[in-house]
């Protein structure tokens, strides 16, 4: 179990390394939610999202000359960037049908991208081979403390720059966010996960008290499209995660709309389920904090995915 | 003519009430531009845009219970965040095609909107005509000292973050951003402006060494459309700019979807004329600092834009 002082350590690593991200507020956000809400922007981190954190927290630990790792997308980048400047090799397992921006952006941090079928293969098995096979070290995505306690650095830096917080709200997908978060933040202020209504495996594996898994969830978030907790992620989160909530598609686009058009922040779908949870009535009271965990959409997606709202008053 | 010591007072008005930007830099941007590029994003300044600066520390320094201004659009919505602020009401006068989310952004911020017809009608005698009917104080967008000093500490601002730049490079539209920003670093860097090939009003004037007005631009960067330098800002201008280049509107909205893309970031066309200068070799070498001017673009016309590129990969 990872303890505050890890994300401490993770946060000394990362000084002069990973980027302090901004925070955001906006009025007409506040009045629409009827709170004080203030927005971590890790889209605007090194590699486009918070992933970044929880990689490089783990490779600048490492003594093997290369990492391996499977990824929906951005911590395929992190990994690549993390692995670039620590002088390391990084070969990446990538779904067939991840956005092609990534694709492209995690070739172009120099790392070798090697593709699966996410319906038919098995990740975790197909990256422990590609590992054991040249001699790599493997670096989860999330089910790992180093990669968690990384990604804690997110809400300690928040703390910092918004100590009084009531309510923090992170993404969920496998967990290592907001279990890292939650770890850096116990005690201070109340957690609420977000996930996908199509890919609640955390909030029904919290609900159950155990980890429950679900088919691969058809959801646009594709940094979320996780069947099961983490089994490190998910003995933090039965612990510390005091409530998950869900969103739609539909809410999530909105939610993505809303940033850019009042905010000028570019989210992918996974970083913007946590304000499609404020604007939808879902979290409310008080000072909250939320996690734009990251950016990585291409404005061709982007402006597809637009086409999906119902109409604008223009 | 304003001098360094003014942006310094400005800067005092506007400490803690202004944002204090943050500025990017990216890896892709500087191996296509060959140079080492850093943007100060003045599309997360409040209201949207560097306007702020300059509405504010003029208003700031008002006896009027009021204000009348009239913009195409970011002024309008700078002087009526800046009255509100200040406590004083704000009457604007608004072109009848201006960008709808600047309209609606402008009346949400508390100001009366009054429109025109930019292709027919004097905006500037309307102005005129209203403040004195009202009896409120004038603010214009860019020919007045104090709204040049304002605009001026983003320069100041960029200088404290990247202080070893060799050359700055901003839009020019009526000049008042690069006046207070050619200013308050004279000496320390070369200055470029930047405009729309079909608004070279600036450039022209330059060449002739006298103000040359042209017919309203048609352009897509209506926060440029502008048909002669001003009259305070051409006197700075002509002696400190060192150069002048154009954009084409295709060219700027490239720019606009490789800051989406590679950098997370959202700019309207008019802020994104300078890295579209910068990708096409038009501004190279050294350290090279962009102010991005603005982002208020709404996402639909975004997606709009979008459309009118040639075909990318995906």
């Amino acid at each position: 179990m990872i303890s505050r002082a890890d994300v401490e350590a993770a946060a000394r690593r990362l000084d002069g390394v990973a980027n302090r991200t901004p925070v955001f507020t906006s009025r007409t956000l506040d009045e629409r939610v009827g709170a004080h809400v203030v927005l971590k922007a890790e889209s605007l981190q090194r590699g486009g999202a918070f992933k970044f954190r929880g990689a490089y927290n783990a490779i600048s630990q490492l003594d093997e000359p290369g990492v391996a790792a499977f990824s929906s997308g951005n911590h395929a980048q992190a990994v690549a960037l993390a692995a670039r400047l620590t002088g390391k090799q990084a070969v990446i397992l990538m779904p067939l049908d991840a956005p092609p921006a990534k694709v492209e952006a995690t070739r172009g941090y120099g790392a070798e991208v090697v593709t699966y079928d996410r319906y038919t293969e098995d990740r975790e098995a197909l990256g422990r081979a590609l590992a054991d096979e040249r001699g790599l070290a493997l670096v989860p995505p999330y089910d790992d403390e180093r990669v968690m306690a990384g990604q804690g650095t997110a809400a300690l830096e928040l703390l910092e720059q918004v100590p009084d917080l009531d309510t923090l709200v992170a993404p969920v997908g496998g967990g290592g966010l907001i279990a890292g978060c939650a770890t850096a933040i116990e005690g201070v202020a109340r957690v609420v996960g977000v996930e996908p209504e199509a890919g609640d495996d955390t909030r029904r594996s919290l609900e159950a008290g155990e980890r429950v898994a679900i088919d691969v969830p058809r959801t646009i978030a594709d940094g979320l499209q996780i069947t099961a907790p983490g089994r490190l992620t998910f003995e933090v989160n039965a612990r510390l995660v005091d409530e998950i909530v869900t969103v739609t598609d539909a809410e999530i686009v909105e939610a993505m709309a809303f940033l850019f058009d009042r905010m000028k922040l570019v989210t992918e779908p996974s970083g913007a389920v946590g304000v499609a949870a404020l604007l939808h009535g879902r979290v409310s009271g008080g000072r909250i904090g939320v996690i734009l965990s990251g950016g990585n959409v291409g404005s061709e997606r982007f402006a597809e995915l637009l086409t999906t709202l119902p109409p604008r008053p223009s």
